[in-house]
Formats: structure tokens, C-alpha cells, sequence
């Protein structure tokens, strides 16, 4: 194991705690951008139970509201500019992923005078790498992306039909506020895409990892496991406010870098494709890795099985023949595949009335946004244009 | 759940990651004050390698050496005061806990002007409260105490028998750098004695924390069977660098937050009893935590078996016949005590000549210095003179 973790992010976890904003606000800035998505949080009260526990301690509150669900570059520079014209010294994303993500290069873009698209990796040559952002608070409205608590941001470019990413420590949240009650109003099928997403950044780090890291093996299949018995529970009753904080600790600790330090992944490659796919034709990202995963999984998993194995043997008490059992190998990919239908994710890209006219490009686009000194796709195995093809092929 | 984490601590872990330590440290400061234990680092090398990096680096070096295996106060007092002779910007801690305990605790004694056994808490009403601290970086040298990636720090003080500590936000180590190659030369008792650390920080917050917590427990799990598997193979064969890894990662990961966040822990019942036993003994640490352990887990499970049966199930591969079963419960704490001794760690007081003539001191004295508003022990159940007495008397 050869590895290194940082993450100085202050974790605010419990039922309740949005109204402990203010006072954390406080110790950062007194002028708050508050980033939000759709308007649920309107709708629901909870921007205005944050803007007051704000505006209590002092906070003088802006807005920048209608960050898409697939957040876009112009929203960025809208919410960059918005930071400025108010001279805002404090950035505050209540909302999903996209929120997050979007606030997060936000607050870096604010301090930047050139194209934010210039931070946003893409295949560009060479990317800006920004030195300072605003500070951030997260307040995460869903279970899902994990954004709260990591540096990472997935931006889209709608003109170019380009989602890629930026990975800068400078974005880490100051503050993640965890409070699931603010998750306790998300729709039976956005809580089961929360699952399928936190379960796939798992499943990334897990199946694209080193050999012997047993620790971390473990942790990830804690994980796995906890997000499959209470993600059901939330589903089952959105209400349940014991399953909606069992889930929301798993979605953060599935990206936060406590499971996969260590695990040296050599890639996200579910994630590279689905981004590709949800650039074209904008579906909800983690349906898109409900459909790539198990085809993806059914791929590598010949040529590298046996993490495929203890994967269905400790998440589905398989019994294999031997370490290197396909056949038990592939019946736990079934078993995972038969969850995600289970909660209501689609797992066929026919499902979302994408067909096979346009397989080749998302390879290519795939690859020309990352690819390995070879031109593949980091995975585990690497992973050509046909390699990607055959994927998604078998996911139709 | 309800609850906060924060851990800004950088860490860099790998085999031959000692070169790394001047880059790191010139980050930070440029003189460093370099803080060892009972001269094990001299003798095979590792200091001179770290100096070499630290001074190829432009790093000039200063000494602090002979921190005891239980760091007292006079040796903080004298860190503290070679830091502000030679004008040292950073300290380096390189040894085991101990040597990190008390390099934490002249980081910021050597900011602060009184007594540094002011900071420690050792039952005093108003302990005085650090806000600042010299930068540090740990480089363990055994895997034990995870105290390198934490702010807490145990310190004895040999003129009054006070065993107590301080834990503080300031204390964080900016990197810990853990380089498993420099625990291959920890001899066969002190690698069954990190072992046996580790792995009772774990049960300390498994077996006091909240009920319904499915990740950290199974966190704890994980890092509970690593460690004991790769335990067995280090102690067995000391140059096993795989092994080394394994258990130095578990140790790191036993008390940086990860697993017991969340977990809501009641108390560390049994580091509180033992300190007192060796403050007054200057016993080795992890056998005192050896010999308490096993005593307490009986006592506790008869109050509350649920956990120790889990326990039981899931370390021990045990059965239970209902979630409360008592036998069951008590079957593992056997087989945890069985493995104990296995790796050759005393399980009983007289096995390292202590008799009961002093129970009720130990009892009043650990009570003196840490107690809940009733006068009695934190921890699940909260314990009276009267148990704590019980327990070491089972313990004999």
C-alpha cells in the first residue's frame, strides 16, 4: 500500500442540525451566497429555515438559485458572478450533487478572473488549477453524491455536449452539515438513485482497486451493506428517519476517501462512461450507472474475478467453488442487478430510449476526456473503444 | 446519530516513505526539534536517515531524546524548552506513542508560557485550554496507538502517580508519515503489545457506543479481524513488511476517528482504569489494556449482552442462540482473552506481580480523575468504585 489522504473537512452529522448553520456560517464569512437546485428547498421550507438560522447569527444572505440536475458551466459563472456583485465572502450549497458540485467551482471561480471551463479537466492539454476558492458549507438535501465531503466537482458544458471533472483541494468544504431530516421530503425514486450512486462509488474504488488492502475491502462492503438494508427502508418509507440517516452516512462516507485510501483504484470507469452518456442525452447520472455497472462488472469480471467473488459472497452469501469462481462471480453481478430493479433503477440503456446508434461516439468521447498513456480507459483491465462498445452493447 | 468529526491531518503512508520526511517538513518550518524515545531509532539507523532527509531538505535539526515508554511531564518541560533555546518552528515526533504523546505536548507547551501539566486534565476543575501549537509531524515507529493521526496525548506525571491526558483541536499532527519499513525491527512482545493497543481503542468504542450504529460497527470489525490476522503473521515473522503494513494501517485507523465517529462512545472505561495501574506501576500500556479488557468485557455484557454477542459472532465465527445471548457473549470474550495470550500478552495482575492490595486506590484514584456527574465511571454501564474494584479483582 502506498497511499495519501487528506481531507480537513469539519463533518456536522444529526437530525436536526440545519439550524446549527448560522453559528458555523459565522466563522467563515458574513456575506453568504446560498447556491440552490430545482426549488424543492422552497417548497419544503428548508431555505427558509437556513436563511434564518443565518440571518440570526448575522449573515447576510444572496442567492443563486436553478442549478440544473446536471449541473452547466454557464451556472457556474452565473453564481461566480453573482459572488462578486454582492462581494460575497462565503459560499453556501443547499441542495443535491449538482448544487455542491456547482458551488463548488463556484467558489473557486469567483476568485478567478478567466473562463471557469478552464478548471474543468476535458481532455484539455492543460487545465487551470486554481490555488483559492471561497469558502464553502455543504448542506446536502440528498443522499446521493458524497460531494459534501471531497474535493471533486462534475461540471457539464452544454454547448459542447462535455461533462468532465476537477479534483482540487482547494474545494473542500469548510463545513458539511449532515442533517437527515432535510432528506426525510426526497421522492421514493430519487432515494433509490441516491443508493445505486453511493453503492457505485463503492463499487468503483472496490473493483478497480489494488490487491490486499483487507481493511479496506471491509469497509466498502460496510458500506454496501448498510446502504442496501436502510437505502430499501428509505425507500420503502420516506419518512423513516433512522433509514434516511443510515443512508446519508453511507452516501458521504462512499466518497469522502475513508474507504478507498489505501485501494489505489486505477480508475472510475463506470462513472467515465455514464458521464459521456448523461452528456448526450441528459438522464439522471445515477440511473445512467444503474445501466453501466452490472454490464461493466460482467466485462471485467473475466478477466479479474476474484474480488468479483468476494463481492458475491459477502454482499450476497454466494458460496463460490474457489477464489476465482466466475460462475459465482457472475451470479452475484445478477443479484446486484436484480437489487437495482428491485428499487427501480433501470439497468438497460432501452429503458431510457437510448438505442445503439451513437455507441461508438460515446466511446470515443469517453476516451478523448481520459484516457491512459495507451488511449484506454484506466480501469481494471484498461479498456479500449471495442472494450467500452461491448459494454454498453450488453447494456442495451 | 448525532455527531462531528474533524481530522486535518495529512497522511502519507507507504514502505520507504521515511525519504519523503524533509520534503514534507520544510512545508512547515525550518528548524526542527526531532523527538525520540529509549534510543531504539539510533541504534538501527532511522534516525540518521531522518536526518538526512531533514537536512538535504534545509531543514536544520535539534534533539530531544529519552521520552519514557509512559511520557512524563518533566520530559514535556524539557522538549518545550530545547524548542524555544534552539528556536524550533516544528517538531518531529519519531518513535511510538509515547514519544508522539509527548511531542504533541510540547508543541504547544513551547507556546505556552506556564506549566504545561496545566493542559493535562488529571481531575484539575479548570484545566487550561491550548489554542495554538508548534507544527508536527509524526513518524511512528510502531504500530500501536494510532496516536499519530489524532490530537490527544497521555502523559504521566512521577511525582504525584497522575496518569491523565489532553485532547485538542491544536494538537493535530499536520502530517503523519507512516513508513511501515521502520517497524520491522520491533521485537515479537512490543508487536503483540501494538496489537493488543489497537485493537482495545477499537472495542473501547464499539462496546461503549450508541445502539443501531450498522457502519461503525462493522468498520470496527474490520479493522478488529485485520488486525488479528495480520497480527498473528507480523508477530510470527517480524520482517513480513505485508504484514507490517496491515497492522500498522489497523493501528493508524484504531484511533483516528473513522471507526468510532458516529458511534456516540459512552467512555474508554478501561483506559481509565489503567492508567491508573500504570502510574503506579509503569506497566507497559497495552498489557495493562490486555489484562483490564477481558475483565471488563465480563462485567459489562451481563448488563447490556447484545453488543459482546455480535462481537462474539462476527470476530469469533461464534452462534448465538438469541441477539442477548449471555453464554455466547461470554464464549468470545474467552476466545478474545485466548488470543491475547496466544500473541503472548499477560491477561491477569499477577501475572506482572501486582496484587490486591491496592484495588480500592486504584478504584478511588481512576475515579478522581475522570467521572460523570454521579461520581461514577463513563462508560456502558457507568461503573461505581464498587465495579471498578469487582473488575480488577476478576482481572487478578
Amino acid at each position: 500500500m502506498q497511499f495519501e489522504y487528506f481531507n480537513p473537512t469539519q463533518l456536522v452529522f444529526g437530525a436536526g442540525s440545519l439550524v446549527r448553520l448560522g453559528k458555523l456560517a459565522q466563522q467563515y464569512g458574513q456575506r453568504a451566497l446560498i447556491v440552490t437546485g430545482g426549488g424543492s428547498v422552497k417548497r419544503n421550507g428548508t431555505f427558509d429555515r437556513a436563511v434564518k438560522s443565518l440571518t440570526d447569527a448575522g449573515v447576510a444572505v444572496f442567492e443563486c438559485d436553478g442549478v440544473e440536475p446536471n449541473p452547466r458551466i454557464t451556472s457556474v459563472k452565473r453564481g461566480a458572478d453573482l459572488a462578486r456583485a454582492h462581494q460575497c465572502d462565503l459560499i453556501i450549497a443547499l441542495g443535491g450533487g449538482s448544487t455542491m458540485d456547482a458551488a463548488k467551482v463556484m467558489a473557486a471561480a469567483a476568485l478567478y478572473e478567466g473562463d471557469p471551463w478552464d478548471m474543468i479537466i476535458h481532455g484539455q492539454p492543460d487545465p487551470y488549477v486554481p490555488t483559492q476558492a471561497l469558502p464553502l458549507i455543504t448542506v446536502p438535501t440528498l443522499a446521493a453524491t458524497g460531494s459534501e465531503m471531497n474535493c471533486g466537482a462534475v461540471i457539464s458544458n452544454e454547448d459542447t455536449k462535455e461533462k468532465s471533472f476537477i479534483h482540487n483541494a482547494c474545494l473542500f468544504p469548510k463545513v458539511a452539515l449532515l442533517d437527515p431530516e432535510l432528506t426525510l421530503s426526497v421522492p421514493k425514486d430519487q432515494t433509490a438513485y441516491g443508493v445505486c450512486d453511493l453503492i457505485t462509488h463503492i463499487t468503483e474504488s472496490y473493483l478497480n482497486g489494488a490487491t490486499n488492502t483487507p481493511i479496506q475491502d471491509r469497509f466498502a462492503e460496510s458500506v454496501i451493506l448498510t446502504a442496501m438494508e436502510y437505502g430499501v427502508k428509505a425507500i420503502a418509507d420516506g419518512s423513516d428517519l433512522e433509514a434516511r440517516s443510515q443512508v446519508q452516512w453511507a452516501a458521504t462516507l462512499a466518497l469522502n476517501g475513508w474507504v478507498n485510501s489505501g485501494s489505489g483504484g486505477a480508475g472510475f470507469p463506470v462513472h467515465m462512461i455514464e458521464h459521456t452518456i448523461s452528456a448526450y442525452h441528459d438522464i439522471t447520472h445515477a440511473v445512467g450507472l444503474a445501466i453501466v455497472n452490472p454490464a461493466w462488472m460482467r466485462f471485467a469480471t473475466r478477466q479479474n474475478p476474484r474480488k468479483f467473488v468476494q463481492f458475491a459472497e459477502r454482499i450476497f452469501g454466494l458460496t463460490a467453488k474457489n477464489p476465482d469462481d466466475v460462475d459465482c462471480a457472475l451470479a452475484g453481478i445478477d443479484r446486484f442487478e436484480a437489487f437495482l430493479k428491485s428499487i427501480g433503477c433501470p439497468t438497460r440503456l432501452s429503458e431510457v430510449g437510448i438505442n445503439d446508434g451513437l455507441l461508438e461516439t460515446y466511446a470515443k468521447e469517453t476516451l478523448r476526456i481520459i484516457h491512459d498513456e495507451n488511449g484506454n480507459l484506466p480501469a481494471k483491465p484498461a479498456m479500449t473503444e471495442a472494450d467500452i462498445i461491448a459494454v454498453l452493447r450488453a447494456a442495451l
